[in-house]
């Protein structure tokens, strides 16, 4: 019989936690000298590469890959062991096994999570039903470049959330050098976000996508609305011939008034924090080309084939689940960190807030049972190294543990002096080690106590299928987590009761406690 | 003898914690029916305004404010009490006059904190020593506005930390609608960043203005030379001349070759993270113009004067630190979240992550003793109603306490449909009903615990007066924070160990630990 899962975690909970140093030290090879730094073999153990074949980048002898540093974490061979009987327990090989067969794993909506499939990887019928999704889309954004809506220039790509993250970070991330269009992602409600793109389109240049997995989302149908009056108020004749819709929904975006040809569907089950790889990719096709789009889409596919194929022993994704749990569940981390030492993932953090906060911030189990202890921590971050000059104190000095990702790329986004891009890495590398080896000094205030963990993602090179690939990692770390909590990553009922009650102030009649009642009577919109 | 900090937070901690809903049904008058939501004596006791004159708003009739409900959190009279016992014991009143009177504050560096002198409050002469500061700044950009320097369309503004975040945030805000100038804030060493400016500029228009107080920060300076050359390989003929310096160190900037005339000096006494106010914040006033820039500070001042004149009973920025470090120290949240409902606060956030963040975390006390509890929270949080669609799900159904802002602004900053603000607030006070009320559903999955606190910061109008009002609101609230924890919020040595490693990487010969070595040595950047 298994262990039980609150039996591993006591187990966890009592394993010895020497400091990062020790660690290193314990796995010093014989041949250094005893004041020198060690951890060779505790670096081969933690550290690992993924392979970008080349064929994911678009030339099949264009070499590069992704290393995966963990070990200035306080894994150790005792905690992945008790961890790898986690795994066993919470029957982790089942359930990865069921996503990738198509299999429902979202059981309270009764849903499979087909994202994977957009990526090649999968049930043989769906991949191929997401292929034809995708061919759909580049036929149009084909036709688009090449002049089917005349002159389009920009894009003003309008969605929330998973409808609005994902393109954002894409054409942030792949567009800057180079971009086909020029696209504006609007989500807010606030008219200031849509304002702030009608100022830098010219409407008579300008295609409106309108992204909502429903097509029902009150934000993306208000902006919607007001991005077709502001074509028709400056000389575009026929504004909803401007629209392409993205959408789970295609007849909720007929009866809207798009037309079908202007409709790109996606399947019911991608979710919308998993929505970049299909049609809600849309705005990065039309920035970066339909090959870029497809690169991205490989890339993430390596990703799934060695999440998917690798045991636990050498499985990087697990691996990295594996030191979150640690984290959050033994030593009581409320939040994690990464850091993008790359001012193109400067959107990856926020990202990786949905992705994971939407995901597994939970408090009941997939089978409704209570959660046995704390779920997803708060993701938060930045980009390095303006970061450094902003939170890092409280990273070396405050009172709160908090593991740290940073993620860079070897080969440089810009063309400007090299000393920018190696100084960019050298500090990089440098607050992972000052992190973990602290410093003591005789004034106390300049005491850095170390000790602290940060995991390091180097990517050779920062190209569409290296995005791909980052993405991909963190969708199956996610899932990982989630698995080993025994929650399920796919739904978000958590966001209903706010939108009830939104619509119950917006349909007046009901009374709200005394702070809301005063608020809504000092903004004029009370009931009396 | 007044009590000790200790035996108050164990006071503190032994406190009956009422629910929300408890504590807002035992507020409530005789006046309502038994089932019916209460808490209005409680929503009148926890909520305030704080006016800013007609004055400070450039417009003597001009009314406006900014409403601060603290109703909503688990503060209550009998906490309350222990912190006002607080304040006692830690010399709140004494610190707060030795702030305003410009003594020494800062006691590892033997320094005052003279940022609201700018906002003309505190020691007289110094209060005339910014004043001509200011003054000298107001003639160089009423100069540049005349064409002093030619047709200036462009300002790249090059500076990192304080440096930065306050002139992005100041000009994000401000200056949709109409700018004087387009400013791009330049602060990551990633050349990147600086690429995408020159991308959006025309060299023979463009200003450089770079800010760094100690005029050595590395990243500015590289980012600053970069430039110049930029300038210089686009025909501009004497980039230099195109240089303002932003410093408290004029002397550097004249070695670094800035004409006398150019440069823009602000006291030694102003934190980096507290220089908007100084000649730091040049570029804001580039973009809207000195009068809109002396009324962010006039708006700033009115908060000044409140923070310093009201006793512990009525001072809304004691009564947020209290609830502050009520959530931190007596409820174990190691992190509280901001979101802005509003477009224009998109980076406030982002600047209240450095103000708060870099200011409390820190491990030691003022007077070089390990601190008694934990010190600054995370800060995090994002934009309304976009992180609805993102994090909203942990914050209802997560596992982790998070206090949780809310700012908005009654009057809209868009001139779309009305529905677009009406929405707006709508969900901006629907959320912070939803996460105090909770709901109890059938289904587990749907079950919101609630009791969840937030506070709301509801601004009649977002204009210059009312963000520099939320700013210094801000900083003494940190400050506050500080003194009731005893640590200086005022240096920041956490950050000097990882520029050390950095130096130390970048001259070589030094072994760091064997996974930094990897990854110097992937990156091709090791000694070997």
């Amino acid at each position: 019989m298994t262990k039980s899962a609150a039996d591993i975690w006591s187990e966890l909970a009592a394993l010895p936690q020497p400091t990062l140093l020790e660690l290193f030290s314990a796995s010093r090879d014989g041949g250094e000298g005893a004041d020198e730094p060690g951890g060779k073999d505790r670096v081969a153990m933690l550290s690992g590469r993924i392979e970008l074949a080349g064929e994911a980048k678009g030339d099949p002898m264009a070499p590069g890959g992704i290393l995966f540093d963990w070990s200035k974490t306080h894994l150790d061979r005792a905690v992945l062991g008790k961890f790898a009987e986690l795994a066993e327990t919470m029957d982790f090989a089942e359930m990865r096994a069921k996503l990738f067969a198509g299999e429902v794993v979202n059981p309270t909506e009764g849903r499979a999570a087909d994202h994977a499939t957009l990526r090649g990887v999968g049930d043989e019928a769906k991949v191929e039903e997401a292929a034809a999704l995708i061919d759909r889309m580049g036929m149009l954004v084909e036709a688009i470049h090449q002049g089917a809506f005349g002159e389009i220039e920009h894009l003003i790509h309008i969605g929330i959330g998973g409808s609005a993250l994902g393109p954002a970070l894409g054409v942030d991330a792949l567009a800057r050098e180079f971009a086909r269009c020029d696209v504006h992602v609007v989500s807010n409600i606030d008219g200031v976000a849509l304002e702030a793109a009608f100022a830098k389109c010219d409407p008579a240049k300008t295609l409106i996508a309108v992204a909502s997995k429903t097509f029902t989302t009150i934000e993306t149908m208000t902006n919607a609305a007001s991005a077709l009056k502001w074509l028709g108020e400056n000389g575009v004749s026929d504004p909803g011939g401007r629209v392409v819709a993205l959408t789970a929904n295609p007849e909720g975006a007929v009866e809207w008034g798009v037309d079908e040809t202007r409709i790109l569907p996606f399947q019911e089950s991608v979710g919308g924090r998993y929505s970049i790889w299909s049609s809600i990719g849309f705005p990065i096709a039309m920035a970066v080309g339909m090959d870029e789009f497809r690169e991205m889409l490989a890339g993430a596919a390596e990703v799934d084939a060695h999440f998917r194929d690798r045991g636990v022993e050498d499985n990087l994704v697990l691996r990295a689940a594996f030191a979150d749990l640690y984290y959050t569940r033994v030593r009581g981390c409320q939040t994690r960190a990464v850091f993008a030492y790359d001012e193109r993932l400067g959107l990856f953090p926020d990202y990786l807030q949905q992705l994971e906060m939407e995901s597994n911030g939970k408090r009941v189990t997939a089978d409704m049972q209570p959660v046995d202890g704390p779920t997803a921590p708060i993701t938060w971050g930045g980009v390095g190294t303006d970061a450094q000059h902003a939170v890092f104190q409280l990273l070396h000095q405050g009172t709160h543990l908090i593991p740290v990702d940073f993620i860079a790329s070897i080969a440089p986004g810009d063309e400007l002096d090299p000393a920018h891009h190696r100084i960019l890495l050298m500090n990089c590398f440098a607050q992972g080690a000052a992190l973990m080896a602290g410093k003591k000094g005789k004034d106390p205030a300049r005491n850095y106590p170390g000790d602290r963990p940060s995991a390091t993602i180097l990517c050779d090179d920062l190209d569409a299928a290296t995005l791909g690939a980052l993405i991909a990692f963190h969708e199956h770390r996610t899932f990982a987590n989630a698995v080993l909590m025994g929650i399920n990553p796919f739904d978000q009922f958590g966001v209903e009761l706010g939108k009830q009650m939104a619509k119950a102030i917006e349909q007046g009649g009901e009374e709200f406690d005394a702070s809301t009642e005063e608020l809504l009577d000092a903004a004029g919109l009370g009931a009396g």
